[in-house]
């Protein structure tokens, strides 16, 4: 057995910013040679950012990103950090004749390993992940080698990402070619409980490879998606040795006993029969046959688990504070009503950039009861926001004046008086408008178009209203500071916005419950139409009431074109109104279904 | 040889309204039976209509899809229509053990035979198109045969769609295996110029399967896809026989005279090298093996072609026609300001749905000059529509009341003021927002949020200006009344909205090219750099100015954002800032373009 420390950088990298994104490799490589380790692992694309979608097939980004890993090398080397051999993701490009249908240039979700300067072997994804949010198909044509370079004296081999997930390609042959220590960069985006789901895998993989397998994964908001970290290491026989912090940049640094590979085996090209239809080549190189001297080992770090609500609230406030500071803004401002949605809301972009840079404005109307406004006046207080009040009702009557509006249409227009006020602030001022509508009324399109739903992001988009109510209470119970929780003297959250009945207050004594059943009835079906993907009979036979399964499925996919207007937020579930669902506007099926 | 007579049905399903389309599907096979055709030949997944995007990972949806295909056949036969064989598309499922990554349910892009009330072959697409607007990887498996169907003595054989576009695979088993005749169905939407692109290709099919060929495409708006039709029938030489017409419905009959089949190859199963590293099943049947009696064949129809902009302008009325017609609207609604692209959207939706269905609304402002009311004016008398005048004044003063807005903040909220009365109206009345933005403004973010993006259809978003010019005065040259013009008395357009200078008019004296260069230059540049994806020193190398090319990819990239939350609207380039060019929001690539 040899000893062999290895540093997984758990990192941040933004979707195109090629010279950042390399500095930042340049200096966790320094701190992982300052921890002594032996072998740096950084995310799939780390280079690029993930995901890239169309910038890839745009030739001069592949230009790009390649003639940026070679000068990555070069400046590591320069830099003294040459010896530490350097895992890493980024875009390289299959020498393949152009054909129908092949992304353009062929693109490849490729990783190298950086070494003295140079690159000393390149592979790339083979399994090419085109469900949910993923489209690689579009985007990538796959790899078919399994590169194995050794390192004083143990056998590291290389694997990215979906390779992992799917059955047969290059894991697959981990096992026959015989390696040492599997390392996978990863960019594997955050789904509620994917972490159980990850852990299993990757110990399965362990034992099915027959050996130690390290997986890193890449951190922070990009547009929709929130990358969890949850870097783990795992022995040969699939126990847990080491797992890093969710949420959060983290520099892993396990400390591994490793066997030491067969010196009879040599460098060179094999090829081996994959067992999904393809062949995979092995490539093996050597950067180093003599094990390291001993030495003691650190102890083993493993983080701490987060409960269900900490991983969701941790997801919110971490794709809110990226889209923020990822987008050039530094404040943000939204409409405070009093109710649960906004009070939830401001709580998070708080805890994310700081209650000193949120902005919000009382907008009350003719329809306002008198607690909205003390309830939200309590929040402001309480988390020291800026606040400004606007009353709309000028404005409404100037409009009312011009031209006659009655029923819903008089209601969605005190909705965009309030929008327009949120935008004409946020051009003024340069804040970022964020929304405050959550999932529940998202999908059955209880909201206004460019009224409730104007604006730049929006944080609690795919979270049901029932768990809004269990977010905000849980946040109540918090004692920050930490990274994710500002440190408030009380409770951030009114008690009486979490507790009193919900109610748009667009029409005198209006309430939720007027228009739509109680939430924990619909966010129930809506789990099942939405999440499940049930038909209208399986909805019934769950035990929904049919009438109530008819009008909702006539709602959600009537709604399917305003929340195709609505902004990005933080996607916590596998069905968020983004990329992960995908509906015709104009869909004829509605009659065929309840 | 022997004669047959075929019919394809180039028609308009609506999709997921499985009812109506196989309604449709009775109708025009009653139409082809009462021609004496003997074939019928509708387009790909016509019984669901195309595409369906995620309705097809629910498992209902496919079963519907199924059951239908079955119900269809037998009513066929009810109706006395069961002795004409009809290839249909549909959507069908395989027998798959279900796996990561696989669509739900393994759906397949389905072909079937019908005859004597049952199915009597079925096929699916082998070659899944996963490119520009496609993105079958994520809703298909694919199909792996050739189904060969005996009729009067003729081999018919079966492919679909991408099938032609792509080398190998079932079409090039057809010429080893033996056919008289190829047919395939397809969905291709509309592209300026595909036409000749197509015919070219059909062409060359027909030449490698050594057989004739019967081309059948959808017609039809589907939220951003217009289908454009133009089905094709070449001889094995590849020589024009029969070429229906553009964006419209019709049952293209064709007389062939067709080599009879060997009688010695029997029916059964053979295997073949599909030439893509894949096995397709070459699978014959029989329906009827005696040729049909000779009969004097019809004169062959070849329907005349469209010159550029009466093609451009047909997608564009046809996008808006459907999307309303399908989408349960009346009536539309739009702001006019006397300019060119409000009076173009005008046009087109007068031409689209009657003028007495056109209601727009005059808005204009403290900014606003004499001559763009009396344009407007003058343009409602040209075409008769309904209007109104809603001065925007009060209203504007009632904002700037409660907050200050300054330069772009105040333009914008002008414009914000114009869109929500237009929301206002359309809810009030029911009528469907047309927004009015063209191409190139759209392409740099020369628009406002909630303000002239307001609303439910874009018809010109995807016409650059210099084009939107050059089709008012085309259709100023045109007389009506035809299926794409209204017959109105006089040119519709006043020739002053053509002439003048661009302003949007937010503020005084203010033009177009105060923050643009001259639209005939940036077009050029908006054109290599969005529709040719060249990167910056590319674009400078093309002759592009410098200075002008790091400013329009900032204001291109920066306006993501904005062009996501713009409603869809007909496509007619390869990149129509649609399903065709998906770019992250957040996005660090700037730094590094010009």
């Amino acid at each position: 057995m040899a000893q062999l420390r290895i540093a997984l950088a758990q990192t941040n990298p933004t979707v195109g910013a090629l010279d950042a994104n390399a500095g930042k490799l340049v200096e966790w490589t320094r701190r992982a040679a300052e921890r002594d380790a032996h072998l740096v692992v950084f995310p799939e694309m780390f280079l690029t950012g993930y995901p890239v979608e169309d910038l890839v097939l745009r030739a001069s980004f592949v230009e790009a990103s390649i003639a940026m890993l070679s000068a990555v090398a070069r400046r590591l080397a320069d830099e003294g950090l040459g010896e530490i051999p350097v895992v890493t993701g980024y875009v390289d490009r299959a020498g393949l004749a152009p054909r129908v249908g092949q992304p353009k240039g062929a693109p490849l979700d490729a990783v190298a390993v950086l070494h003295r300067g140079s690159v000393l072997t390149r592979t790339a994804k083979h399994h090419l992940p085109n469900y949910g949010v993923f489209d690689e198909y579009r985007y990538f044509v796959r790899g078919d080698r399994l590169p194995i370079f050794r390192l004083h004296g143990v056998d590291v081999a290389v694997a990215v990402c979906e390779d992992l997930w799917q059955d047969g390609g290059p894991v697959s042959v981990v096992a026959q070619a015989g390696a040492g220590l599997l390392v996978v960069p990863n960019a594997s985006p955050y789904e509620r409980g994917k972490d159980g789901v990850r852990l299993d895998l990757v110990a399965r993989r362990a034992r099915e490879a027959g050996c130690a397998l390290a997986y890193v994964n890449q951190v922070g908001g990009q547009d929709e998606l929130v990358f969890d970290g949850d870097s783990i290491v795992v022995g040969a026989d699939g126990g847990l040795i080491a797992r890093a912090a969710r949420f959060t940049e983290e520099l892993l640094v396990a400390d591994l006993e490793l066997p030491l590979a067969d010196e009879n085996v040599s460098a060179g090209a094999t090829p081996f029969d994959a067992h999904d239809g393809t062949t995979i080549t092995v490539e093996r190189v050597r950067v180093s046959t003599e094990p390291v001297a001993p030495y003691p080992p650190e102890p083993a770090r493993v983080a701490a688990r987060l409960s269900d609500l900490e991983e969701v609230y941790s997801a919110l406030v971490l794709g809110v504070r990226d889209y923020v500071r990822k987008n050039g803004f530094r404040s943000v401002i939204l409409g405070l009503s009093g109710g649960i949605d906004s009070a939830l809301t401001a709580t998070i972009a708080a805890d994310a950039i700081g209650p000193d840079r949120v902005h919000v404005v009382l907008m009350p109307s003719r329809y306002s009861s008198e607690h909205s406004v003390d309830d939200a006046r309590d929040l402001v207080e309480r988390q020291g926001l800026h606040s400004r009040v606007v009353p709309i009702e000028g404005v409404v009557n100037a409009f009312e004046k011009e031209i006659e509006l009655t029923g819903l249409a008089a209601e969605n227009l005190q909705a965009r008086v309030r929008g327009m006020i949120l935008m004409g602030l946020s051009n003024e001022h340069g804040h970022l408008v964020l929304t405050t509508g959550n999932k529940s009324e998202l999908a059955v399109g209880y909201s206004t178009l460019y009224g409730d739903s104007a604006g730049g992001f929006a944080p609690i988009k795919d979270v049901p209203k029932t768990m809004v109510w269990q977010l905000a209470r849980w946040r109540n119970e918090q004692r920050g500071p930490s990274e994710f929780l500002h440190g408030f003297a009380r409770p951030p959250i009114p008690e009486n916005s979490i507790t009193k009945e919900p109610s748009a207050e667009l029409r005198p004594g209006q309430r939720d419950t007027d228009s739509l059943p109680p939430y924990e009835v619909l966010d129930k079906l809506l789990d099942d139409y939405v999440e499940k993907d049930m038909g209208g009979r399986e909805l019934v036979e769950a035990g929904h009431d049919p009438d109530l399964v008819a009008r909702v499925i006539r709602l959600v996919d009537i709604a399917e074109y305003k929340r195709r207007q609505y902004p990005p937020g933080p996607k916590i579930t596998p069905k968020n109104f983004g990329r992960d669902r995908r509906l015709p506007i104009t869909n004829g099926w509605r009659e065929a279904r309840a």
